[in-house]
């Protein structure tokens, strides 16, 4: 039996496994905080890879990264916290050093290849992956197939107006979703309106969504409020990627949807609001990933089976 | 040699014509108007292919119908001016009458399938097609396939949200870029505008974008400004979708992209201002559509071919 090497460079891990080439349960894994990997991250990655590397054949190894990359060439354009890899052409370093195909993919293309074989999606063929975080990322597949786009920068779902003049998004562009319900930017709702004069059990520092989120569960009508408003923009959102892509079905990925019906509640109200005909929702599943940590790891594998039925 | 059938139920024709497999010069070609056509129109539609019936084998037929549809089972939910037509099976009555495969795709699908094929688009695999005309509507393809949905309703182009609590559209949303820079738009702008006292060479009553064209052309002000206006929100729009598809091509199709400079470039300067990132316009054509009034006859035919090629 041959194996397959999943590697997921994370935000705050890399990760790198081995499966069996008929299993999802893997062999051996191994992982190392990504943070202080500044210097020498390929040799740390490679080192990695080293301590895992199996006696079977392997027959690709693939890697899940975060940030613009163009998945036809293999070459990172910039990652991260990993400032060294820019236009960085990791696919085939990889492949040289250790003689076997080797892949890389956006993070969150590879999320909803790994939900579809794997986890929320099975069985469908139409979906749409929609990943909130620190940034809000996301990962189409309609008709079976992935939607890569020329370059492969395709479904930058965080990347779409959300409202023309709004807040400056990470990427310079006004009004962008990523700029209005990433968890930074409620967080940043929080202490504009605690500047403003609002009453609220939380402090206006650092937060994160997710005290926001046990503050609202503990009746702060603030925090509360802040997820209402995101999910109004994410359900815009959404209604306009139902128009797009028509999926079969909608997962929520990423740290703030941990939140529960606390947003995604209120995105379901405004995303049934903003369609344009009923029949968009008829038969449309709503619901939440499966495979949290290892859908990195998962994304890669299924990115694996692919690549390898497609020879 | 046999041959294909290709119909076009357009706003103003029904047309079918005969084209040999290997070419897209029509052997014979009919049309009627299709107006009045309220009663009957299913017998008035076969009259029509049986006058073009050619003497060699038929392999397939296929029909580009406005309004939504499901391509899958081959039935019309609607489609404007033949209300009789609603969840009707065109397909199947189609194919039961002549014996042979009968598809339906929805107008603009596969009027980009048709400039992918024949005209502006071909040699490209990601293209994003968005006509404008009295709606606006796109096709898109992905990777050399077209994008068409769980029930064949994406790519609805003109129903994305360029002003959350813009004018109502069609659809009945508030703010999709269809109410605010279709053909229709742009007249009310320049109505409400000379409602308010503007100056205009223009009156206020049922205009068309074509004379709204001219009158700009000839010095007036308003009329200028009601293109750039319509550009702007059709630029943003057109960021949003080089974010989700990341096309190679974007082509501009229907009556209103005939104003040429007038509207072209105010779109492609918003475009630029609303783009997350350069690499998308990195080797980005923007063009307009070459099929002109037979993107429904050819774009069947294209549909005909990749049917027939799926066999």
């Amino acid at each position: 039996m041959s194996a397959i090497i999943a590697i997921d460079i994370g935000g705050t891990q890399l990760r790198v496994a081995v499966y069996p080439r008929n299993s999802t349960t893997p062999i051996k894994i191994q992982r190392v905080p990504s943070r202080g990997l500044e210097d020498g991250v390929f040799d740390r990655l490679t080192a990695l890879i080293d301590s895992v590397w199996p006696d079977e054949p392997v027959d690709i190894l693939c890697a899940a990264v975060p940030g613009p990359l163009n998945p036809y060439t293999g070459i990172i354009i910039e990652t991260p916290n990993i400032p060294a890899w820019k236009n960085y052409p990791l696919a085939e370093l990889l492949s040289k050093k250790y003689n076997v195909p080797a892949y890389i993919g956006n993070d969150a293309n590879l999320a909803v290849l790994g939900e579809w074989l794997y986890g929320a999606g099975k069985g469908h063929h139409d979906i749409v992956y929609l990943t909130i975080s620190t940034g809000i990322g996301g990962g189409v597949i309609c008709g079976d197939k992935l939607i890569e786009g020329f370059r492969g920068m395709a479904t930058e779902l965080g990347h779409i107006t959300v409202i023309p003049d709004g807040p400056v998004c990470s990427c310079g562009v006004h009004g962008h979703l990523e700029a209005v319900a990433s968890g930074p930017a409620i967080a940043k709702y929080v202490c504009e309106q605690i500047a403003a004069g609002r009453e609220s059990s939380l402090g206006c520092g650092p937060l994160t969504a997710r005290q926001i989120s046990e503050a609202a569960h503990q009746g702060d009508e603030l925090a509360r409020e802040a997820f209402v408003r995101a999910g109004e923009f994410i359900g815009q959102a959404t209604a306009d990627f139902l128009h797009m892509f028509n999926p079969s079905i909608v997962i929520l990925g990423g740290g703030v949807s941990f939140s529960g019906a606390l947003l995604l509640d209120p995105i379901k109200d405004s995303m049934r609001r903003h369609v344009m005909d009923k029949a968009y929702l008829d038969g449309l599943e709503f619901t939440t990933a499966k495979l949290g940590d290892d859908a990195g790891l998962l994304g890669s594998l299924a990115q694996a089976h692919i690549k390898l039925s497609e020879k």
